[in-house]
């Protein structure tokens, strides 16, 4: 593994910009001595922050661009001003010609995928991009998508999104076939919505070599890790992870507010304070932070944007690994894989049956 | 208010019948003196636990079945044999017959929804019945709906749903005009799917005198307690709620681990154990037990089959402010006045139009 990790990072992207995009490419730079970067953004607020990342200054090189998405505008409008010039649409350009091996960026989640799927198109084989989110488990971390990448799927979309999910799952925890569950609200075959009964129904047939499904999946059973992979439709996931992230917050403030609240409780929270820091560890959400869209032309990564470096650090290290350890051709593998065993058989020509 | 509220208690329903129902209801009849019960179930186990349970024995009469409904038997196989002769079935001619003021079940949820809508029927206006919880929250508690009753629901089905919450919010905060949020993925009004930004114009049209539209909620400001009531489709508002119950859970798991973990962190857990006391009494499960049907002809509540005697006195709590509070006629006043404002203008004779 001597060559290089090439990745292109929006310096622009997220509610800080550069002075949290550079110094978090300076940790993941700690991490990963092979990293590079190409920096696409406003050079004239780049080049003050490299002093202090020296090695973000020994490892990246700079596209220069003056227009940046705002965080609020709608995809409709982010593409009008933002298309071919914004710092945007630039990193999705490094990776479609090549350049740099995944594009990762903090920016406006709607217009990202919208200038992801325009730039960088669908792959073959696949109709819809998902977004694909690390939920953390009691076991350690699951897959979760679609996390609002495309609303409105059905059960042909499902079952590749299945597909995508464990083809991520093999890069990601270094897994010959991960498990698989579909997200429903029972466990039972005849519960829940047609599309997901069929969804079920397809990857059961397909029984695919790098995919072990394992039928319905409860929302309260994300949490215990049941699953290597879970799927959904993508407004129902955009509700799950949100829901759960409200919940984990409101669980935090409960605590604080206990905590506080007498100097007994005041000093068994000093006496046991590096429980309540592994905990807080547990709940971070930066550790977890970075997206990846599934199904496109090019790894892209989503972070939170309003994330601080160690937090894009985490986007960066995803981006990292799926460049590193191909994510794109395993799930080319495993997307030709489901067509092949899916395809109606050929169709017998009238010359040879007569 | 000297009359008292008679509740139909389902006594087989539940993991553990009789002897959670029966204790549960003596805990009720403890906060509300003016109850009282008809118990309906097998009397050979319901008789020998009223000797440890003497206010419910001074206060309830007992409908005897042999027939209780298995917890996971499907609704249809439920109601071939558990139609008219069951516990389940028998509460519910309590309240239709009008000789309780509402039926309580811990019992089976598919079976008991299918039940209550057979022999209730839904109300004059209301095409579906829902489900609504109360979802704790950083303000109190919300009211959250469809919690899974119906699913697919269309605009006006969800604008009637926040109508009925709206009328339970009346009932449970004693709110004049509640506020209402439609569950959605962004607070924009051109986010999500069409037919939520379709019922948010109808709800904001009809600008009812008993509820107060707030237009879109994400699944973030549930926890928070931004609206009163929290309106949206069956299937995502089970993912919703269990995704909340499972990420609760998990964080539980994690605390417990990390407080057990060294001797510092064991006394700081010592010294702060009323802190965690009053943690886990703000988290407990039990304290918002017992679901609502709303829409039926008669007012159903649904315990979790697997809760305590506290958990199901919760749920018969709940019963009886929707009793003595007469939710049904807030819900059918609430109906009406939004069918009045919706009605199409009556068509004019072409006798008076000529």
């Amino acid at each position: 593994m001597s060559e290089k990790v090439r990745l292109a990072l929006d310096a622009m992207g997220g509610d800080f910009g550069p002075s949290v995009i550079i110094p978090g490419a300076e940790i993941a730079l700690s991490r990963h001595r092979d990293l590079e970067f190409v920096l696409v953004g406003d050079e004239r607020q780049i080049l003050p922050l490299l002093a202090a990342n020296p090695r973000v200054k020994a490892h990246a090189q700079i596209v220069h661009t003056d227009i940046a998405i705002r965080m609020d505008d709608k995809p409709s409008k982010a593409l009008r001003y933002g298309r071919r010039v914004s710092s945007m649409w630039k990193v999705l350009d490094e990776v479609k010609f090549g350049r740099a091996a995944a594009a990762v960026s903090a920016g406006n989640t709607g217009a990202l995928m919208a200038m992801a799927a325009f730039n960088l198109k669908t792959m073959n084989g696949v109709e819809r991009p998902a977004l694909a989110a690390l939920w953390p488990t009691l076991r350690g971390e699951s897959i979760a998508l679609d996390m609002g990448a495309s609303i409105g799927a059905d059960a042909p979309a499902l079952a590749i999104m299945a597909v995508m999910g464990a083809a991520m799952a093999q890069v990601v925890f270094d897994l010959e076939r991960p498990t698989v569950g579909l997200l429903n609200i029972g466990v039972e075959e005849v519960k829940g919505l047609e599309f997901i009964r069929e969804a079920g129904q397809i990857l059961r047939d397909a029984n695919l070599a790098g995919l072990d499904y394992k039928g319905f999946v409860e929302s309260d059973d994300i949490g215990k890790g049941v699953v290597d992979v879970v799927v959904t439709e993508g407004f129902t996931g955009n509700i799950a992870l949100k829901t759960a992230e409200g919940t984990a917050r409101q669980i935090g403030e409960y605590l604080r507010g206990a905590m506080s609240r007498t100097w007994r409780s005041r000093l068994g929270y000093l006496l046991a304070r590096t429980a309540f820091a592994t905990l807080r560890e547990k709940m971070d959400p930066r550790k977890s932070n970075g997206a990846v869209f599934l199904g496109l032309n090019g790894v892209v990564i989503k972070s939170h944007g309003g994330t601080d470096p160690l937090g894009f650090a985490s986007a960066v290290d995803i981006a990292y690994d799926m460049a590193r350890y191909d994510l794109q051709s395993k799930i080319r593998t495993m997307v030709d894989a489901y067509h092949a065993l899916r395809a109606e058989p050929a169709p017998v020509s009238l010359e040879a049956a007569s």
